[in-house]
């Protein structure tokens, strides 16, 4: 009966049902945004999200039941975990949030669209490379949103008060948002060569960003270009090589003609 | 005279013709929104404006006649009959929107200059692979939205009120344009971690959108590439099994040569 | 005489002293935007730009005697020529605007300087295969500008009051600089669909500026790529093809051996 | 003694308690920005600030006596000399901006940690390879500047005054913030035709910093595809050269069978 199980949570028919389930569910909680609709069919759409909670559980804990502890070894079983936990756990005050929350549960789309899935994870894979000029990223991030806290924290509490509210200026300042206008420019009123912090963090962060982004692109164009190159250049080898000891018999044969004329040559 | 009239449209001088016309009516229709112009010579344009049509409508009912159901394979027949046809829908209360879409004609020019054609169509054939990218996307989209609905509808009406005008905002937000003194700031007033939300979507669309951005890159580049890699590769390979075949020739002559001495080796 | 004076207007030492006369050209012209130093030394800047524009005059007319028509091939000749005959424009009303073009002269700077010519060269060198999508980009603009002075002209006659107005505001929103509050939000407040309209533009031109760019980094990768790639491929040919000919070498040497056995068999 | 040391100053676990402290050094000067902590904890902060400046004192001399003139030799034994020598400048007026800058001792943490030593080296680089680039964008920058200045700093001293606010103001607009909006605009109600200027540069300028860009991106594509790329055809041309020599070898060896058999010819 396990074996059944295991075969019908994997068949095609069982993902396409819950796909659809998963659609259903994004169109309701669509619809909810929408006043007159919430209005008129408000229980209904409670219903059915409620009801599709109920399936996703029951989905889930099968799951659980049949792949115990490798359940947790595949990053997207936990994405679903997670995902249908959130609507569980107990919705006090930040019940709005929460309830906000559950449209994540569309997103599992992704593990059940082979090409989504497989989208993501190529994107995924491009952030490992990434560690090191993040951690600089942050390194440098740090010690702007320090300094400018220090610097511009009294004058500019809004913008600069504490240290995070200094990096989501900082942030800002990287995304060229209101940059001169908005920030700057009237920080410059006070302190008049604020130009000296401010020109240099961009030009730095700038540049470190558009590396991360080269290393992406590096990277993507690696992978892409290697698989076939290497299949060609290992055929090329190979053909040389065929060659090679193609070559190789033919010294052995001659040798062997050579020894075969002397052994003539000194029969006559 | 059927294959006369199919020579005659596909004949440089009627294509010729057909483009000087595009670009007269480009000109009529741009002097239009000169006051001046269009109060002096207003009746003027207008008669210019239908004889094109009805050189239009000629046309294309000609071509119609000729390649009858082939006609709507080409994608740009079809971009030309819905181009010309808009000006044929009765225009009733939407008068200037549709008087306006009459310039859309203009853009029949890319169908006659070959040039343009062609790089249209290479735009184009770039859209296909971004398929699966483009749906996740949408997907980010959608949930964001109705998080962002669901989060700030309430307060920030004008902003979140609806489905439509939140995917409307992250549009501007994942643009940069005025994400954070604009939009983040205000909304960061009545919800103090309304960044949480916000950051991590700049960085998610930014980060899939630079991908879609690699995408396109890399699959320009590898047509750019493959052409001559490729005919270079296939040389290379075809003159090493030229060296194969020559070599195993050899082998075979020697076989001989060693079979020759052999007999005379015997006959002595 | 003749060629004497050719061999010292391209000597290095010539060259230098045009280069130092230009770069105290930019310093005086500089200077002159500091109200402190113009007045005090404003009669020297204004000498010094003098007696700089008499060599210039003097080193282009003796440039032109020289070359003659061959001077007008060279277009870094042209452009030292513009340059320096701006400043002898008769300057009427427009005074302040040609004054401020003098500064272009600091620009020759580019014809020698060699390394800064040999860049300005390679950006210039990408331009050309530019030419379609440019085409293309002026005429999506062209008919977008038509529709929006159609559409929105009258009610927003600062933004889309002519064709002029209306392809500066499209080039402001393609830079995506205030694109939703500063334009697009208020013009939805008397078109609610006018998104419809800008929203594809923004899609549109992001899409083909993106291809432009593509097609400048492709075509540069390309012509980095290709030296080096080339002379390999030709140095792997060519050892193939010596392979080849030593091995068709050896054929014929074995069918002489083969002859000369059966000779000798036969001899026998 | 001496030679001792020297090895401990390079030891793994010398590198590491230097680490540590730049960290712990990060930690309490984040901390000293957050008012509640400063007050309370402040006499501390600045002891542990004080103890391991000191320590760095220490460190730095000892290396500084070790390796005397090669000490200057390596661009980070500079950066750490520089970045802790500011602690000990005497801090009159300027106090505030000096006690920022201590938080530069942070960035220390890039030379003791290897992978953060690399990549910015990578980033560094890329740098050389972009003089002329830099001069010309700079050449251009002072030519536009000198000419914003003499053309809209009457008007618009806030902008355009001196040279160095016209050079921050066309660096504002170069990153397309607010540039039309918040500059151009009120700009061309004085000057209808300043768009003459501003278009212009914003395409001279962008179109350059495009060029910085690729060249960025094909040098770093070129040394990662050179490594992999030019090992194997090394490995190519070995093969081809092996095979070569084997044929050689060959001939040498016929010619050999060639002269026996016409030994043994003239024998019998």
């Amino acid at each position: 009966m396990f074996e059944r199980l295991k075969a019908i949570l994997a068949s095609r028919p069982f993902e396409n049902a819950i796909t659809a389930i998963i659609i259903l569910n994004a169109i309701t909680l669509g619809l909810e945004t929408w006043p007159a609709a919430q209005e008129q069919f408000g229980t209904l759409f409670h219903f059915v999200d409620g009801a599709i909670l109920v399936i996703f559980i029951i989905e889930i804990s099968l799951r659980l039941m049949i792949h115990r502890a490798r359940f947790f070894s595949d990053p997207w079983s936990i994405f679903d975990f997670v995902v249908v936990a959130i609507a569980l756990l107990p919705s006090g005050g930040a019940l709005s949030v929460l309830r906000a929350l559950r449209v994540l549960r569309v997103l599992r789309l992704i593990s059940f669209v082979p090409s989504l899935k497989r989208v993501v994870g190529a994107l995924l894979e491009a952030l490992p490379g990434l560690g090191s000029i993040s951690l600089l990223l942050g390194l440098l991030y740090y010690v702007f949103a320090v300094m400018a806290t220090k610097l511009y924290g009294n004058e500019f509490p809004e913008w600069f008060g504490s240290l995070g509210e200094s990096a989501y200026t900082l942030f800002q300042v990287m995304t060229l948002e209101s940059w001169s206008m908005g920030i700057v420019r009237p920080v410059m009123e006070a302190h008049p060569y604020a130009w000296i912090f401010f020109v240099p963090f961009i030009f730095t962060t700038s540049f470190t960003v558009l590396n991360l982004f080269i290393g992406i692109i590096v990277s993507a164009m690696q992978s892409e270009h290697e698989a076939e190159a290497v299949a060609d250049r290992v055929a090329l080898h190979e053909e040389t090589e065929s060659v090679a000891t193609e070559v190789k018999a033919l010294r052995l044969e001659i040798a062997e003609l050579k020894a075969l004329i002397r052994a003539q040559g000194g029969q006559t």
